[in-house]
């Protein structure tokens, strides 16, 4: 019961090209120096999230990737999906399947419920609301830190 | 991002098991057909179970499997560690392991929130409590349903 790569892979490039800006376009190969993503994995992660209209692309020496405006009202649930498709913690809640046991079986409503509690977090987390979180707290450790005392960085940071 | 099978089915024996009650051996052709799984998985889920301590089994003609009293105060989450491991939605959540982004990933949080909601849900679902409400469940579709006005049970249940 774990995440695929692909799909953690295209939160963590969605933040980024988020954080980037609408007016930013990326290249691979810098996506994938961010992401800690292998490039030609990533290559096909992007394509995804491309046709699901998340963020577009443009091929050529001024081309890469940016974020959509669907892409920046998403959360974290609508990428996890638009590549993994609709998450079913069991195979008992896959859309549009039924389950014969359903009826009887008394653990249906607690897989029903914890799936719906996870969906519920992620589908708070907006990916526009992580990037700006993602550049504060860049700018925060990119900021010197001084040492009151002795006025040195090096000591400082410590 | 979906439960194994193993663990589906070790839910279903568990509180198939429980629903019997702590006296009964049953076996596992019986336990392959009550729960819907192939007999020869359900063998090994059987096996890791007992491994746990959640169930017993004897071999010979008097022999089967039974669930333990540590079985009876497990809880659907207990179930499914005992046969998955713990449960980690995504890999910077293995526990042991530290993810060198956890500390600029604004998605960690998130990833953790995620768990947490799902953990709770499965971890208070008790085998045991599950086990009450099958058994109230059959107890009811067992009942013959009688049709006041014509005391017809046939016409009753269409």
């Amino acid at each position: 019961m774990q995440l695929t790569r692909a799909a953690d892979y295209g939160v963590r490039v969605m933040i980024y090209l988020a954080a980037a800006g609408a007016e930013s376009r990326l290249s691979l190969v810098d996506l994938a120096a961010a992401t800690n993503a292998p490039v030609s994995f990533l290559s096909k992660v992007l394509q995804t999230l491309s046709h699901a209209g998340l963020i577009s692309s443009r091929r050529g020496q001024s081309g890469g990737f940016r974020i959509s405006t669907r892409g920046r009202a998403a959360s974290m649930l609508d990428v996890i999906e638009a590549i993994d498709g609709k998450i079913s913690l069991n195979v008992c809640l896959v859309a549009g399947k039924s389950c014969s046991r359903k009826h009887s079986c008394p653990a249906h409503p607690i897989w029903a419920d914890a799936q719906r509690a996870m969906i519920q977090v992620l589908s708070r987390a907006g990916i526009a609301s992580l990037a700006a979180e993602s550049t504060k707290h860049q700018l925060n450790s990119a900021a010197p830190t001084h040492c009151s005392l002795c006025q040195d960085e090096t000591l400082a940071e410590n």
